[in-house]
């Protein structure tokens, strides 16, 4: 049998998977070695590939990389220490005659939804997760973008408002302050303020923000037309210069579903330029595992 | 000897230009025929070519069209009377055995400044057009995208502004009502009055806010800084999702030169995200000549 491994490398752990073609057989977890800016990190992949299975049953290793990426160079991967570093050379170092694709992580999930996730019906579409932060991916006639300094897909930096919340990468007013779960959060924290809500009875979070607005606690519906009218101006904007046939929206806030979907198409269609009108919306499906089935992917 | 012809299609005339490769032998202006839903005008296009030039002679066409298209079918342009029209099959029944490549008009000067403009040094760039509107073609790795459903690069319609200046498409607050020639105007309008500057003496022209500003006229330079920071503003968010080498400004407000593209750059730079840092602008060169010659080059 032939094998490709997509691995999707974070700064705690790594994510393997085993698959024949685009079917998973296997997933395992590692932790991540970052000692020395990381310098292992590549090796100690190599050589857990090497142990599960034969040098003859290896096709290709995809790879998602938390930073920028282009042509198989990671430009920069603070979370594992990583600067200027051709990462396709070396793991070609360890296997010469492997298929090898190394990418940005958002941007393998967001190629992973069309292995078999919810993108699975489009070859032009952006990929849009909302977790923690805002991030993205962006495929056109099945290929991803990656940016000329590999930052192609970073959505969550997109300014939505002029001088507005201080972002982590030092703007302003980046679409990530409102409408990840962080920015959830924040405006909740702001809008629930005296107000009659039971945002004020327990721990605020993202999910609990929509579980109220679907019961119509009329705070919590605010917050949450509040962070998806935002979200749906950046992405009619990225609809006027692309013109997707669809968004993919994944994350942990996308769990909230079709509920969410709604509101945020509806939104987006009120600001739509006339050809963007047909753009659809689907939810990302694989969840934590779209990396791996990208990076898969990637190498097909 | 082997030619293409370039052809840009408006509403009131059509400019065709024979080329030897990307070099433009002559130019030709024929008046369009939009009787009958512009029903005569390919054929009138393609009886021209046929007197010029013998059919052995022909390469290819390549056509700029005012609508949005994708794959050869244009699915509306109104200036012509067009309307879900595939004019590459029209094309093909009189030059069988030509290449033919059909495109937005715009998207087409952006590919022209590729083929001997301000891109030359570029394989995947973002051109924006200040004219009359806000026009503009996405060039990635040397192809243009055209959108799903023919769409791509109206930059013009980027929203900038919730609930701004109302556009004519309907929508508001797009960028087209503020960075356009149209747009620069309306904003002198409104800063002018009642204030002591040189806009109070002449007709306001987009020309004269630039000739005013470069003079040091407090109000004009009042009007390119906020015409322009909005315009930096949309690239940037163009330039997280798709991360460009460059952009290249063309249309007539354009002709202001270095003085406008370094204040756009300037501002540009204080709200781009890391990696678009090193974003490139340039001026657009070729003018109004920018559609024939991307139209030739698109059947390359």
């Amino acid at each position: 049998m032939k094998y490709t491994f997509g691995v999707d490398i974070g700064g705690t752990e790594v994510k393997l998977g085993k698959f024949d073609g685009v079917n998973l057989i296997k997933k395992y977890n590692i932790k991540t070695n970052s000692e020395d800016n990381g310098k292992y990190i590549i090796k100690q992949i190599c050589d857990f590939i090497s142990e599960k299975i034969g040098e003859d049953e290896l096709v290709g290793i995809g790879m998602g990389v938390p930073g920028p990426v282009r042509d198989g160079f990671v430009f920069v991967a603070p979370n594992l220490g990583w600067k200027d570093y051709d990462v396709k050379k070396e793991i070609l170092s360890y296997f010469p005659n492997i298929k090898v694709y190394i990418g940005n992580d958002a941007n393998m999930a967001a190629l992973g939804e069309k292995a078999r996730g919810g993108a699975m019906e489009f070859d032009s579409y952006v990929f849009v997760t909302l977790g923690t932060g805002v991030g993205g991916g962006v495929v056109l006639n099945g290929n991803l973008v990656e940016g000329a300094f590999g930052g192609a897909g970073e959505i969550g930096h997109s300014n939505v408002e002029e001088n507005g919340r201080l972002c982590t990468c030092g703007l302003r007013g980046c679409i990530e302050r409102y409408s990840s779960a962080t920015g959830i959060v924040e405006t909740a924290n702001i809008k629930r303020v005296g107000r009659n809500t039971r945002l004020n009875d327990e721990k605020v979070t993202s999910k609990l923000v929509f579980d109220l607005a679907k019961e119509n606690d009329e705070v919590a519906v605010e917050v949450v037309e509040y962070s998806m009218n935002l979200l749906a101006i950046t992405l009619s904007q990225i609809s006027t210069v692309l013109n997707p046939e669809a968004f993919i929206i994944g994350g942990g806030v996308s769990n909230a579903g079709t509920y969410l979907l709604d509101i945020l198409e509806k939104k987006f269609m009120e600001k739509a330029f006339n050809p963007q009108k047909n753009t659809k919306f689907r939810l990302a499906t694989l969840g934590n595992d779209a990396g791996i089935y990208g990076c898969a992917y990637s190498v097909k």
